[in-house]
């Protein structure tokens, strides 16, 4: 393996100093970029581009050649697991994911394996190779994952919801048959995260999408203590370097605390959270990504710099901050506004820095 | 006007003392109910029905037959504001609420006129009267709004939005445009709940539906700060007895102390914060409302009954809670799990009261 040329983002992410603050943005590679839809049209169906190791990879780079981005992340998608389980995934022009199959009793959930990743899921291991491969130590790569609960939703629901009825009437009424079905999956989750971590990934994210659709007490039941099994679950190092685990709860920001004792690296959060108080609040224990509202790319450059000046200044001085949006990139916004946000992190983040 | 013989909620928003936990339901008169679907079938569309001051009354009627409960809630639509300034208003099968036209410029908000609710919202008004002579004193009766900035979403998305990309954007890329919209917005709600109250209402609510989508700084610009306005321009007195607000933005248990600055009476929770930790933080201050989740009513009675004792000992022996779910109930839930709800409130909150 190529020695990496700037670590930037792992360094971040284990609290050591770094010369400026590192930026990454979920779903970097994405529709808002035209290269983007010319290999989508090219590949077919959502699915085809996730499952082709090369367009995959290709994809995963178009955004570092358009931007000083320090990070790679794979290309792919949350629902590899529950499709390799058996579901089959597919996606609808315009509509969110749906599944073929969906689970609705401890019998759907008892028949279900946990997928050999090398097997079911070579097309994301040989992904991983590739890219690994072609980004030549440019910056790290970034493995990923749903979490058990995020994925439950999908595979309960069959798709997309808006309130949840069909996998919280299984977590009410059966919650040893959604217990079941949460810990296939977080071991699911473990072999998948250590296969990526094994085919070349850096660092790993677990995507708690849903978490926050939750109560606080159901939140910990079965969400977070399937993500700390996880955690406790992953390999700690690769090519002599420490992996770093990042917890992502959408709407989580009133459970910030619970989230760092997970013993995850680094905490990312959404918008609806002012970042210098998740630094008071669990700023001592891990490093935290985020949080830059997604929508602030509707606005004119001079906005952005603003915005991107208060979160860099509302986390202040030291280790520990890794920028991101809060939340996926949105496809409707101007690819330049991209640049004025990444070169604006990098220029003015370097004051936080000594 | 008949003297109210249950004021069980009106005394718990002042935190005067109780015999026992009050609840209401919000949308409490809705499709759960088959007496529901059979009223609406009767009127047509659902502007029809919103439309029609008897039928109005019979839905709003149609819960408190089924169930003690302690307050009706006026039957109509958050979005009659909207409609009554000419955006024209429609609902597709299916779908949520649509608008034939949207705002997108300063020149569109500045063209939108401050209905007269005694004018373009006659219909709304008459179906207060209606409803209050129809209840006769049974239990108060609830008057509500949306809030501005949920208001405003609806008008620049022209309809409901998973990511608010359109509203946002001229948040941050013509924000004066906004505030003016904003404030054209209170201005309107003050004259909507001000009417409603001289029609009848005894209590007010405002629904502060999509203010968990901002950041901390931008809820309090764009959607407290009006909230705030609100407050103080509305009646203070009816019938001889206070008339108290209720604030309720979903996804807002961060700021509770924010919105209880507000100079409200109550504060709505959803289900991602412990009632417990609610009073602490603001229960001095204000009444609690909620907060139970709505996919309880998915579960049997006993899971039903046992939530219901947890959230009831969790607010804790005193006054000031009005027991609610963390959001509209549910389409397809059991009609006869909201008697076991209701019920279980009244039984198990008196210990919690002297």
């Amino acid at each position: 393996m190529s020695t990496l040329k700037n670590d930037r983002y792992l360094r971040a992410l284990l609290k050591q100093p770094v010369d400026t603050t590192p930026i990454w943005i979920m779903r970097q590679a994405g529709r808002y970029l035209p290269e983007y839809r010319a290999t989508r049209a090219k590949a077919g169906s959502f699915m085809d581009l996730c499952k082709n190791p090369d367009l995959a990879c290709e994809v995963t780079l178009q955004p570092l050649e358009r931007y000083d981005l320090d990070a790679a992340i794979l290309f792919s998608d949350i629902l590899t697991i529950p499709d390799a389980m058996g579901l089959g995934l597919y996606f609808e022009e315009g509509e969110g994911p749906k599944f073929k199959e969906v689970i609705a009793s401890t019998a759907d959930v008892e028949a279900l394996g946990v997928p050999d990743p090398e097997q079911e899921l070579k097309y994301v291991m040989d992904a991983v190779r590739v890219i690994r491969r072609e980004l030549d130590g440019r910056v790290p790569l970034i493995g990923f994952s749903g979490s058990p609960w995020t994925l439950a939703t999908y595979m309960v629901e069959g798709g997309s919801s808006k309130d949840f009825g069909k996998v919280k009437g299984m977590m009410y009424d059966n919650p040893t048959a959604l217990h079941m079905l949460l810990d296939k999956l977080a071991d699911s989750v473990i072999l998948y995260l250590n296969a990526q971590i094994a085919a070349g990934a850096q660092a790993v994210q677990i995507f708690d999408t849903w978490g926050g659709s939750l109560t606080p007490q159901t939140f910990q039941e079965f969400s977070l203590r399937y993500m700390e099994k996880i955690v406790a679950g992953l390999t700690k190092e690769a090519d002599g370097r420490e992996v770093p685990v990042v917890l992502f709860t959408k709407g989580g920001g009133q459970w910030l605390e619970l989230i760092a004792d997970t013993g995850c690296n680094a905490v990312g959060l959404d918008w609806t959270i002012n970042i210098a108080d998740a630094r008071k609040r669990v700023g001592s224990q891990v490093a935290i990504q985020g949080n830059m509202d997604p929508c602030v790319l509707y606005a004119s450059p001079d906005v952005i710099e603003d915005t991107v000046k208060q979160i860099l200044s509302d986390y202040g001085t030291g280790n520990g901050h890794i920028f991101n949006l809060g939340h996926g990139i949105h496809q409707h916004i101007n690819p330049d506004n991209v640049k004025v946000l990444v070169d604006a992190v990098h220029q003015h983040g370097r004051q936080y820095h000594s």
